[in-house]
């Protein structure tokens, strides 16, 4: 009796059991099949729109300014001396900032890699470029296969419109040096997005396999033994011989970026290098290899310093300083290593130290040197200001999240955001708002601890929730929130379509 | 076929999982019954040992100094204006700072609550005291069955001395006001452990039920519905009627605090005054509601200082604070909310956020005014210190981690320590360590970018890992520490028999 009930009970249970999980493979299966084949990546209206965008995009004059844009990784608010570091010196950074403008209240648009450089390349929020699910991966590692199977974009759509390309069609030379990390196949590489030239990574620096690539070539194959889970493991440093020399990444962007501004010949160009570290695996330069009072992070950050010296002497050398935009920032707050400041949170978190980042600009005649500004702005700034400075216009067809700098840069206005949104990592939506004073928090689960929370952001770092002080600035913000929440839900990729309206609530 | 192959594995499988599930339950079964009647928290040779100690305990004389440990839970390192708060205004436990010593450097033994306050009961580590398996739940919730089943202790064992039993038998009358969380049983509630009366609950005020007692009857009972899983939940403040108004538990204190220290009438005293706040949920005295610039938070801390100046200007009319020691400080450091000042890390982790602690020391004649140390002490200090202070020798059949702190606190010596150790919830064994320069932390795996870390802690936060630079120390100290993990794996209880050895390496 007993052993009859136990037979038909594991009947019963194994059959529901083996039927869920057949249909599991099954649904699995026919969603890659989908996913593969019908490369949802391609939006055919908006891309029509970007073409025809770029096509007619105008011509700029011969002595428009060249642009550098350095985009360091992880690099934490505290990490440079001139953002209050004790231990790490950054003589040469520090000089650029004392050239040009140092933002206090500078945000990378979110707190992991590949949104951010989304967002710094397009003017766009995460949910807008398909990088609202956190770093993409290699497409035929365990975690690529996952994301297809997931449906989550891999590559960043090839509607979107990057920078690069704009200043391409505009006519400059256009370089990128350095990480990418928004795709690794046909159609989806830097050169594919406006980049004329590309040198450097598809992925972060603890990525398998990490080739090295000249355009779309391999210039140094990974040859180390891979498996399942080696997508991402920051101990796999290659051996002699096996791949490329992490120790050499630094020195030999430097040397392609200096290579790349040299043979210009006078054209205007605009250089993206996108340096692989501070992220880990920490290697400096074997010169760098424990001189630094920060220790092996401080040696990686101070052969960061030196490489920005390199590039800057070069510019003067080359006589292009005087008409060159230098920007310096990051893609996000400090990893387990590192320095956020004095800021709450780090890397992966919508706290403050996880998005307040470095940001210095100098631009000789545009932007006083020395100036200090508190005013807020984030990295989707970057695509609208720089289409300004070089008299560019945006696309009509698409929401562009960012606002110009212009007048911030120049001393003539305030920061032209209201608010700033947070987007927190594998969520459409944002989580928290700021305003020029106060930070809102939607509860974010924190050690089930975390609730609505208020913080008065000049005089405390995220410790104190003040709403029942101050009710009234609590509701409109959230009111902002839940306004731009709405915005997104119903449009997440902010298509515009005639007659509809863009904006700020 | 298939449909036979289908049923025939289904068969097997669910056999294969209703067996383990049968064999799970039984083997649980069994193992409950076997803990609930072994009572595994008697240890009898040492329950003999304890009681032959406290019988045969000197008697203290009439002047002997009085002593008050005022205990807050959960508050942080940089909660009190003294210890650099900017919003929250503390003056009542400033200005006991200003007629006594500050610490810097002094910690809580653990990142929770339970563990810390059986370090500070009985001068011993975590696993000493079986507190090293994360907080004690209520006895029949299902958190305190699941500890059951596992074996976890779930009160502190009988063996164990706390210093109120030993004040006690030397003739203080011993007083506890607040929370015990040490367990909620017959035999191991406050009365059982030495306190001659006990006013206050027995969990933190997020648990269930929140009874309150006097010595062993309750005095307001909770009358909120409970539930499967109610033995942990912040929001559930009972309703008028229902239960404790927690917006009046620390005026309830502090008045029984006033009321013990009245009624000792020219007998020493032992007064351990545990509040049940800044942890969550966070209520004030309704005077104290919206008033503080730090939020809710402040109210709470604010709230607190005024307890404490109340009951120091009871001392002061009863002509008692000249011989009465009393210290301030927290079972950890701050939660979710709640200010770290600048260290890294919170309430939960053994990073210096997470156990270092405000510490205020103040007794007339023996601890100079106004002085700040920044030398490192831990609360297990609190026992030897005390013992010493009134003349009392320490039990011999165990080791006591804290050292006697008399000299560092009147000026005379550095800390005892040659280092500290900092010990992990759920883990039995330290996972870093101090010395007065450096700390050394193993691999935590938090966002599994965590290493085995060097800090350098004058002049930094934990951000910058210096071992490649002091290879020496980092290798001393993990040498100290690997020693002190093979005492403890050895004797976790910490027993001592005739003729073996203790102490540091």
């Amino acid at each position: 009796m007993l052993s009859m009930i136990f037979n038909k009970s594991a009947l019963w249970l194994g059959r529901v059991i083996v039927g869920v999980l057949l249909l599991t493979v099954v649904g699995l299966v026919i969603r890659f099949f989908y996913v593969a084949f019908s490369d949802p990546t391609v939006d055919a209206v908006h891309q029509r729109a970007k073409l025809e965008y770029l096509t007619t995009m105008p011509q700029i004059s011969n002595n428009a300014p060249n642009i550098i844009v350095i985009f360091f990784d992880d690099l934490g608010w505290g990490d440079l001396s001139s953002y209050g570091n004790r231990l790490i010196e950054t003589p040469e950074i520090d000089q650029v900032a004392q050239e040009g403008l140092l933002m206090t209240n500078f945000y990378s648009a979110s707190p992991v890699c590949t949104p951010s450089r989304a967002a710094l390349l397009t003017g766009r929020f995460p949910p807008r470029t398909r990088t609202d699910r956190h770093v993409y991966f290699p497409t035929d590692s365990t975690m690529g296969t996952l994301r297809k199977m997931l449906g989550w974009a891999n590559a960043l759509p090839k509607e979107e419109i990057t920078i690069a390309e704009v200043m391409k069609h505009a006519g400059y030379r256009t370089g990128m040096i350095g990480k990418w990390h928004l795709g690794d196949h046909k159609g989806y590489l830097p050169n594919d997005f406006g980049f004329e030239s590309f040198f450097g990574l598809h992925f972060s620096n603890d990525q398998y396999p990490l080739n090295l690539y000249r355009n779309k070539e391999v210039l140094i194959q990974d040859r180390r033994e891979g498996g399942l889970f080696a997508s991402e493991r920051d101990e796999l440093q290659p051996l002699p011989g096996q791949g490329v020399d992490q120790r050499q990444l630094t020195e030999m962007y430097t040397q392609e970026a200096i290579e790349f501004v040299e043979s210009t010949a006078g054209n205007p160009f605009f250089l993206y290098l996108a340096h692989s570290f501070p992220h880990v695996p920490h290697y400096s330069s074997d010169e760098f290899a424990n001189t630094s009072r920060g220790g092996t992070y401080g040696d990686v950050i101070e052969d960061l310093d030196r490489s920005t010296g390199q590039l800057m002497r070069a510019l003067d050398r080359l006589g292009l300083s005087d008409n060159t935009i230098v920007l310096i920032t990051s893609d996000n707050g400090a990893d387990y290593n590192g320095s956020p400041g004095y800021l709450r949170g780090r890397k992966g978190q919508t706290l403050e130290g996880g998005q307040r980042v470095p940001m210095i600009v100098r631009w000789p005649g545009r932007v006083e040197s020395g100036r200090v500004t508190d005013a807020m702005a984030m990295n989707i700034d970057i695509f609208p200001t720089l289409l300004q400075a070089s008299g560019l216009t945006l696309p009509k067809d698409r929401v562009i999240d960012g606002r110009d700098l212009s007048g911030l840069l120049q001393g003539k206005s305030d920061s032209p955001h209201a608010f700033l949104y947070y987007f927190p990592v594998i969520q459409t939506l944002p989580d928290a708002i700021r305003n020029s004073e106060f930070k809102l928090t939607e509860d974010t689960g924190d050690f089930g601890r975390s609730r609505m929370h208020l913080s008065h952001l000049d005089g405390d770092t995220e410790a104190h929730d003040v709403k029942n002080l101050f009710a009234e600035e609590a509701a409109s913000l959230m009111q902002a929130l839940q306004f731009k929440q709405n915005e997104i839900t119903d449009n997440p990729r902010g298509w515009i379509t005639p007659g509809a309206r863009r904006g700020d609530p």
